[in-house]
């Protein structure tokens, strides 16, 4: 049988542990491309690279595996792994394993999760995987055989209706976990303010800072199952329409 | 009565003539905050900047308007907007005028949408505009009047279901604009490659080059509306649940 091939990306860098825990676990179920971002690019969203031109270095390469470092952003790394690395699509693009959680309304900042909605755009199985701590040595083998189960039902069925998942880890010892949750994107948003300083010159500064604030504890929610014990994964779409404010709006139609 | 307080940002930088029209459009409706990048950052999603400090450089200050330049992306301008410079939620958050069309599967990539869906989520009204033409002297006087509109009925009355909005306007002369459509999102990708070049050093960089394909030109579409002579208004939101998906999936439930 052909062996699958496997695309891995994250957003914290090729060199972060996640990354390379998630390398370890896909390297026995396929060919692997690793196409990662050169250094930490949390928090950038779908951002793209236009203003300087992206370069490729290769940092591995063997009949089974091949590592590329890349100067561009996660959705950077997608595009380029797919067109100049592979020059086709993978079998399965998977990103991650990402220091801190991406649930709730993370999944619109993450790098980890715009790789994966990039991918699922190019019709790409895509699959982004988060554990919910940022410590540099979490501990990313607990939920392993969960890891490689939901890996293993990305390369043996199609996603419905063309969604990509988000899978959320809580930090907890292995036998805590209580297992996997399909859930709902949980309603909340960032309570944040900036905390000012001035620099040696006399000139203003600031520096983000926050807390989440959840709107919507319910059961059906990736909050909840992450706060329980549950891995959360939720079916992820890029269709932004608001369905339901459509009708509503229907009075600005027309000329004026 | 009391002005209600309108914050205009973009992602083309503060000095792009789309913003400045917006401003002009908006400074007769109300006091004006302008916070917007202190250069273009085209295609930066919903990336927010957390490497480095952010400063703001006040540019113009009067009893009804002030103006800012900050160094950080679009959604980095709503937050420390609400945050730091007013302290407050404004009553409606505008972003635009966009030089070129954010509609389709672009409001994924656009920066001046990520504005309007960070306005969103911080529950303040928002409503990004753009222009189908990138070029320097198009003319975003011709749908003035429709703008106009989209803002007074912005001010007037909530947002259905705490949508935002996303308005394309046709590059066409004002008399050929056939009026507002509520959309939703056309379906579609951009069919990318990469152009190499070798810089003198003889190592190699990639150019990211693409084209827009359609994969739905139904008559609801924002694409549909574009290309037909209507200022497309797609009303957005920010869960990505893929909730047709969730039944599908609930095999994955439960321990392994």
């Amino acid at each position: 049988m052909k062996k699958p091939t496997i695309f891995v990306t994250n957003d914290d860098g090729i060199e972060a542990p996640g990354i390379r825990k998630l390398i370890d676990i896909v390297k026995p179920m396929g060919n692997v491309v690793v196409v990662a971002p050169d250094r930490h690019r949390s928090g950038t969203g779908h951002s793209i690279t236009i203003d300087y031109p992206l370069r490729i270095k290769k940092l591995a390469e063997s009949v089974h595996y091949k590592e590329y470092a890349c100067n561009g952003l996660p959705v950077d790394c997608v595009k380029i792994g797919e067109k100049v690395v592979m020059g086709a699509k993978p079998d399965l693009l998977v990103s991650g394993i990402n220091h801190g959680s991406n649930a709730m309304v993370n999944v619109i900042y993450s790098g980890t999760m715009a790789a994966v909605i990039e991918g699922c755009m190019s019709q790409i199985p895509s699959i982004g995987f988060s554990l919910d701590s940022h410590a540099f040595d979490a501990d990313f083998d607990a939920a392993k055989a969960y890891i490689e189960k939901i890996i293993r039902m990305g390369l043996e069925q199609k996603l419905p209706g063309n969604s990509c998942l988000n899978v959320n880890i809580p930090a907890i010892p292995k036998e805590d976990i209580k297992g996997i949750k399909i859930c709902r994107q949980g309603l909340g948003y960032w309570d944040e303010s900036y905390e000012m300083r001035t620099d040696p010159r006399q000139t203003d500064y600031y520096w983000l800072k926050g807390k989440y604030v959840s709107l919507d504890g319910d059961r059906d929610t990736d909050e909840w199952a992450l706060r329980n014990g549950y891995i959360a994964v939720v079916p992820v779409q890029f269709d932004l329409t608001h369905y339901k404010a459509i009708e509503a709006l229907r009075g600005l139609n027309g000329n004026e």
